[in-house]
């Protein structure tokens, strides 16, 4: 049984989106399809929305979700009128809030927000650059910039981990990989060891680690389970050697994994 | 006056801090501030989060805002005992969705997500990848497998857009800067000609070119308005002739940059 899921908004759709996908995480034995439907910011869009989720309904023979953060009044009426199970995020808890805060909203008003993100685009830039200018240790001599270095063997997921650093939380993220000839002499490269604060390992299941390569370079060496294994044991070993506090990736998002660094660091974002 | 907002979850936060900044956002004159706590996955770590919780009531004088997304009932326990305005998503949606789908949730039986991400791991990896081999124009043998690619003037936006979409969602976005030569002879160059379904154009406010130019390197030609306004003159009038979508990007967030080229090409997301 598919059911189907409609996340609804006048903006980019992503809060909808993380919302709705944390609710329906819950019921793990449902197959949802969901459906993401941005700037739906007319009635004549919300219409046609409409008459998606109807034919859905007649075609599933179930009622759809539908997870909407639609702030107009007049474009809400056209999806209240349609027979979904409504995850009304924004008309549940506003309400409370103004409650509270003894103030009207700009939802209540019907006022949708265009902010501009000057200031905010200039720090994820300037973050974005710092990562692909310090990706791969291609260049050291910015490292006394970074918030955090992070060190791991080739395709560990270091070069993803920093450019979701900067781009989510604006934060700087160089990386710098540990190779054979370092890891052989069991110490840390000079150009890391003015930074040894700033310093965070990223391991890996050296099986995993084997597949990854295998799909950039088919039957190489570098690919070889062994040397994946030896990479990674020796790695570990310099890591605790150095007491440099480092995370196993092979079972986390991206998502997971800069947020642990984070927390673990009590690094904050930069950008809201 | 300020108020404390609290997001904390179980996981990364990011579900609880997205729907957090939108409904917060819906009360422009009042500030906030805001606090993300992860991985609050311990009664201990909760205990210490409640008497955060009361301390900012005490020192503020009003009550802080808590909103989360945490799973298991002991440590929603800890959290429900203090004095706060409580955003109870899961509680609040859970319930309804249990009755609709006829079946107990995770959520009512306290059981928490561990989800192998390898497969999604392996598609941003790829289209990470993609997106650092293919940027600016390095590498156009891959245009083939690119979703999109994304055209204009140097410094509008191009990297951090395709890096952005390529974490998020999966897709494989290229770019390619248009330089003078490009904008003088008024015609695309070749080696873009075979895809011009894929092209997407971004533009840009020449003053905030100049702006982030200026940045890069100061007082230089290229950062001058004359030229920032010449060239994205040069590059309108091109995007226009050759009748290819463009998006400016002055005033829009890298997420609605993203989210709207999407849309309007119909491109889904490869990972959820």
């Amino acid at each position: 049984m598919t059911r189907k899921a409609f996340f609804i908004s006048d903006g980019t759709g992503i809060t909808a989106e993380a919302l709705g996908n944390s609710l329906l995480a819950q019921f793990e034995n449902i197959e949802f399809e969901k459906v993401t439907l941005p700037y739906i910011d007319t009635v004549e869009k919300a219409e046609k929305v409409a008459a998606d989720i109807s034919a859905a309904h007649h075609e599933d023979g179930e009622r759809p979700i539908l997870i909407d953060t639609i702030v107009n009044e007049e474009i809400r009426q056209v999806l209240s009128n349609t027979d979904a199970l409504k995850i009304d995020i924004f008309s549940t808890f506003i309400k409370p809030m103004e409650r509270e805060f003894g103030v009207d909203s700009s939802y209540s008003v019907g006022k949708s927000h265009g902010i501009v993100e000057a200031t905010r685009y200039k720090e994820r830039i300037d973050s974005v650059n710092f990562a692909i200018d310090n990706d791969d240790g291609a260049r050291t001599k910015q490292y006394d910039q970074a918030d955090i270095i992070l060190v791991g063997v080739s395709r560990c997921g270091k070069t993803p981990t920093c450019l979701y650093m900067a781009l989510q939380f604006g934060i700087k993220a160089a990386n710098y990989p540990l190779t054979e000839e370092d890891l052989e002499k069991e110490s840390l490269p000079d150009c890391l060891k003015p930074y040894e604060d700033k310093l965070y390992g990223l391991t890996i299941d050296p099986f995993q680690l084997a597949a990854i390569r295998h799909e950039r370079r088919p039957n190489s060496r570098y690919a070889s389970l062994d040397q994946c294994d030896a990479e990674v044991r020796f790695v570990e070993r310099m890591l605790k050697k150095q007491g440099i506090d480092f995370i196993n990736t092979t079972t986390f998002s991206i998502e997971e994994i800069s947020t642990r660094i984070m927390a673990d660091r009590g690094l904050k974002r930069r950008i809201s």
